[in-house]
């Protein structure tokens, strides 16, 4: 009973920290919305500042919004009881749509920057941009080619599965300082009388934006980082079985871990428990839904 | 002798990484003096320019790359025959003289700004980075109490470990999107004639350097991420069996554990062998050196 109180009251934070996350990055969404319509001149594709304000509206929906709702999709407990390949699909599904919100999203300040006569990648937040799409780019398609398709062997898989794991989080880290170099770019070439030193409202209000895309990182790297959250690894405790393999502590068990496991001494327990109990409601999930 | 090989192998790995690092932080270190002595005017502290340049000088030397040295300390394989106060101490006091270094160059900057007449804490990156020293204070302050303080009792140690991992290594992103916040600006108002948008040399090798800012924190992040390449923990085995607790598979054993244990399964057996072979090493280290 004690430890089921314990269950149910770290599922409680899961919540409260998800709702948070969840909440946090509606409003950055909604404050890129009400800076380009309020402030700025609004959204169109004419080639002009409305077109270029498509870029952190995209950036934000997208690049960060999207991409870290994807970090953490395989931590809800209800999507436990999916297929993992499922989980999968959503996973790429939503990093793929972030992808192409960025890349359109550059489009949009290259066709401005073009029309205007403003030169291109002269910037840090260029620099450091473009190379972020480029990696997440390959990131979406590696992970593609061997977490998704059959081909790549569980070894494989068990070895690649850290650096995939890394590799994201360090690009959602990367992806937010950008959007806050970018914010630091435009609030000093837009605002002009006043400018940015005599902090006119919309200096305010952007500099809260950029504060709650910091927290809507820090919240997704807390949730990702947990490893009593990680989705239990039934799935794989099948395909090992079906291959011969015993089920724990081999090399394969790592394709469903993340890069955090901090306090795995004190977790382990709660964490084998969630997994029977997991694989139960799995196999429950199964019989009723296919 | 395959298993001995294959320690080699990771230990020449972590030499490499490590080496890396700190190149790439002396570097930066290097950048910034170029920037400030050869493109500004170079430093002194006299309310001008000068005074200001400071502020890049002290936060890339001391909340960039010491910080980024504090973060990994745990993580040098030689340092494991110390003890874990002695490594703690070390630790503590690295972040302690980043710390002093960053509130340094923050009076430089306010300082500047008095005597020029520029309104102080307006921007996204003073937000941003006012947060980010106040956090740190508190982490070096409670981190002190909690840790090296001998009081708070083994559980609270367990259980606070993780935030403090977590912490540390979100503010260390945090300061490091701020350095490039910081620089985006700088650029934008110091070059003139001809302006960053049109990459006078200033501009190029300045984006070089927040660049290579990132590089360095991918790189303390990897290294501080790696579970295989944390400190074993036979401090706390000692602490454990003197207090009448088993070794292994208590709470407190994450104290010595960092917020990442992507591939757990595949590294308990090095893991576990390294942790014997250290507790021999540790225990010739003691005989000979105290």
């Amino acid at each position: 009973a004690v430890y089921g109180a314990r269950k149910m009251e770290d599922y409680g934070r899961f919540l409260v920290l998800l709702a948070s996350a969840l909440l946090v990055g509606f409003v950055t969404v909604i404050f890129s919305l009400v800076w380009v319509f309020h402030y700025r001149e609004g959204l169109s594709w004419d080639g002009s500042a409305r077109e270029f304000n498509w870029h952190p509206v995209l950036i934000i929906t997208g690049f960060v919004f999207i991409q870290g709702i994807a970090i953490i999709v395989y931590r809800l407990p209800w999507t436990w009881k999916c297929s993992k390949l499922l989980m999968k699909f959503i996973h790429a599904g939503l990093n793929t749509i972030a992808m192409i919100l960025a890349i359109v999203s550059m489009v949009a300040v290259f066709e401005y920057h073009n029309i205007s006569s403003i030169p291109n990648m002269y910037s840090l937040h260029s620099w450091i941009g473009l190379t972020a799409v480029i990696f997440y780019s390959l990131q979406l398609f590696l992970g593609f080619a061997i977490f998704l398709l059959p081909f790549a062997p569980a070894p494989i898989r068990a070895a690649l599965m850290p650096i995939h794991v890394y590799s994201g989080l360090t690009i959602f880290a990367t992806v937010i300082a950008t959007a806050l170099m970018g914010i630091t770019e435009k609030l000093i070439f837009s605002l002009k009388n006043p400018p940015y030193k005599e902090s006119p409202p919309e200096a305010t209000f952007v500099n809260c934006l950029g504060f709650l895309l910091v927290i809507f990182g820090a919240l997704v790297l807390w949730m990702a980082s947990r490893p009593h959250w990680k989705r239990p690894s039934d799935q794989t405790a099948k395909v090992l079985w079906s291959t011969g393999e015993p089920p724990g502590g081999t090399e394969a068990e790592s394709t469903m871990t993340d890069g955090s496991n901090a306090d795995k001494s004190a977790l382990r327990i709660s964490s084998e428990a969630g997994r029977k109990q997991n694989l139960k409601a799995d196999e429950a999930g199964q019989r009723s839904t296919m």
